[in-house]
């Protein structure tokens, strides 16, 4: 197959941006359908993107004294019912076994949507005194939520995720540890996934059921759509007192413990692809590359060819995800199939180059091709991968920035969505009422509440009221 | 609390072995019960075990070419029904999805109770020619079983564990892959969980629903009954004919492909206690034990003491797992949490020890103190967890080896399971009848025909007709 062939394969995003993702998602091998309705094949290649994020969230929780632990994939309806707004919220998209084998349940089971509930009850099991908090807990796991329409990674009905559940003896600790999550997944995101998010507090409408206040980090795509890519909840004492978690402070009195919950899902992929991939496939920030850096040899049938290329994945291996393409197909074959799963480096190495001492890079970002010396060769690479990472990073930021405007008032709110759509600055007067006007006539809902405020102007985007607040509001995902 | 109370608190496995297990995963720490019927809460100290396990397994399965996927957990009826004998031996212990929020599902869906059907619609899917195989997939996820009694780990209606599922271009290449795994799963018992296994064949009777051969590592507990601990299967193209899973070979013929699926489950860790605990509590192999060492202070409030104690905290932190327990609980108390949790080495360091530049180490599995030097503490760990890893192998092959017998007749075979219950060699004709027969008059199942044969006789030990195998009976978990 020729590389022209691949790439055309590929729908444009200027085309058709939805089926240009779902390309990227198939060609790339990132995942399958199955005959489970609205639940993917996660592929070995789209796998292994998830070990990275995985590992490498993982071990910053555990650096912050978070401990993995397992719950039950199940909730009895019973015990999903104990907080009402969180019943409410979650129960209208949950999935129901009625029966196990022949025996009809008589109290129904559903598989967890996310685990408060069952997280809950197990801190009123084993939280007696001070001594016993903070519960720092994180599970990884997959959880399902009946959705009436799906897509691969963005949005399924069943998905890979963590979600980290705390228990605090006081209010401002849970606090402090609902803000320190999200500050450490913005900082993953930045410096892992080379994705620039904005931090800041949904509105009392956006927020989780049950949650006293939600924050989330709010990241911009390709096509001008905002995706929420993880949240961090603070419940107060709102749980606590539902499931009846209480300790004994140090002055012997009974308390209500104070609870947080935060999560973030396989969904990342679908921010990493549909903010750095371009019309030649999936681009992959290398520290969740799979491979970072694939050798083609050219003409390697040639003598010494092959014997060199192995000489360099030997040198290689000790930096970097490596790997050796020695296959029969043609060059041209092998620098489109990496191009189309995202590989950051490639090295062509023929005769020639051997003769010269030398190698060609190719950066998949850029498409830009250097040539370096063999006996520099890891240095090169090891300088060239954390330019890619850094590089990405800043042409995401370069993106967000040219696609966030500011409006004072519902007409330029409507223009501005037709003409750049992205993020809008806008005044807000806290009312939900123009939250709701504004997601009818536009499309768009207020992201987040950011940390970052600026002054846009004194009045309501919507109402022209009094407005103290600044939202970043967006079509989302 | 003193010494002497957190002992006597277990249950000794002479009194009562069923509660003196269930006394150890509780008060180890390793899991929680909750409301969700036969499913557990495996809690920080369980799941560091699991972790431990999955990561040294995962690191071999890799090694051997193997990849890791994710399946949906939901198989739809019409699915799971597609192979015969599959679904016989799984319908009648599944859990079943009726349905998704408010409305009524037309096909079914049972939470996986493993997943050969999904992956066989997958190879469906993306095998076509003799270039893509082999494919070696595997996936860690949790599975349910519809289960009427259950224990922690041992059986539960959930469960986590791996699943491995391959395809194969041909009948031989399959057959090796199921050998090849099974050796893996009964190096990695001997090596790492120091669990000595028998390697061998289940009868027609005990195989995988679906399989044309099933293979099992057995390993025997302290009270004498069997725990399977891994299985591997060898499907032949049986579920390649239900599913049509066909590829082009290299002469454009098109043919079958031939499968296998193996998995090991946190019933390891029943194993794990079963093997190696002893009424002090739970005892670890180093290689699974989330903290190897543990350093106990004693007249921790001296001057120096706990300043001593944490540079022999640093030093060791670059060898091992280690801690220091500087809370303010006596040295007794630790003493006795520490062997309740299997901690393999404890280090004790009080003021004199300091004076004399020396410390104690004592070891959980023996009990045994030794004094050493300061300066060579960093040595004498190394030395004694690798001591500790192999005399736990190397007791638990003796105790084995007293719980073996032999039997020619039903006489000797129920005398031999009354006065020293444990695994019985003896010949068997190979009539399943023979089987059930021993099945109902003493309790006992055929565990396996072993790899390594020995000729105990000519005669089946039931019916006394010509025999030329022998097999491993005992009664099991």
């Amino acid at each position: 197959m020729s590389q022209e062939k691949m790439v055309t394969a590929i729908t444009s995003m200027e085309d058709d941006f939805a089926k240009w993702y779902t390309d990227i998602v198939k060609k790339a091998d990132l995942i399958d359908y199955s005959c489970v309705r609205g639940c993917m094949v996660i592929r070995p290649y789209g796998y292994a993107i998830w070990e990275l994020i995985q590992k490498q969230l993982d071990e910053r929780f555990k650096a912050s004294g978070h401990e993995n632990v397992y719950m039950p994939m199940f909730i009895p309806e019973s015990l999903l019912q104990k907080e009402k707004d969180h019943v409410e919220g979650f129960a209208p998209e949950v999935a129901w076994v009625t029966h196990g084998g022949e025996e009809k349940l008589t109290d129904r089971l559903c598989v967890r949507p996310t685990s408060e509930t069952l997280f809950c009850e197990h801190y009123s099991n084993i939280v007696q005194s001070y001594r016993d908090l903070p519960k720092l807990y994180n599970q990884w796991c997959s959880v399902v939520r009946w959705e009436k329409t799906t897509r691969p990674f963005l949005r399924s009905l069943e998905f890979l995720w963590q979600e980290g559940h705390t228990a605090h003896a006081t209010e401002e600790e849970a606090k402090e540890e609902t803000i320190a999550q999200l500050n450490e997944y913005a900082d993953f995101c930045e410096k892992v996934l080379a994705i620039p998010v904005i931090k800041g507090q949904k509105t009392d409408k956006e927020k989780f059921a049950g949650a006293k206040s939600t924050y989330t980090i709010e990241s911009l795509m390709h096509d001008g759509k905002a995706l929420q890519s993880g949240t961090s909840h603070n419940f107060g004492d709102g749980f606590a007192k539902a499931f009846d978690i209480k300790y004994t402070d140090k002055n012997n009195k009974l308390q209500y413990v104070h609870q947080t919950s935060w999560g973030v899902s396989t969904r990342l992929i679908g921010g990493l692809i549909m903010v750095h991939s371009d019309n030649n496939g999936l681009v992959l920030p290398p520290k969740v590359a799979p491979t970072q850096v694939i050798i083609v040899p050219v003409m390697q049938k040639k003598e010494g060819v092959l014997e060199k290329a192995e000489e360099v994945l030997k040198t290689l291996s000790k930096v970097c995800r490596v790997r050796l393409d020695d296959s029969d197909k043609s060059p041209g074959w092998k620098f489109s199939e990496y191009e189309m799963k995202g590989v950051p480096v490639r090295i062509e190495l023929g005769p020639r180059d051997i003769e010269n001492g030398q190698a060609v890079l190719a950066r998949r970002d850029t498409g830009e091709k250097t040539t370096v010396k063999l006996s520099e060769i890891e240095k090169e690479v090891i300088s060239l991968l954390e330019n890619i990472q850094s590089s990405l990073l800043e042409k995401a930021k370069a993106h967000r920035e040219a696609k966030t405007s500011e409006a004072k008032n519902m007409e330029e709110f409507k223009k501005v969505l037709e003409t750049n759509q992205g993020f809008i600055k806008a005044m807000w007067c806290g009312n939900e009422e123009c939250e709701n006007k504004i997601k009818e006539e536009t499309g768009a809902t207020s992201r987040c509440i950011p940390f970052e405020q600026e002054h846009i102007g004194d009045t309501c985007v919507c109402c022209q009221k009094p407005a103290e607040k600044m939202v970043i509001w967006g079509k989302a995902y």
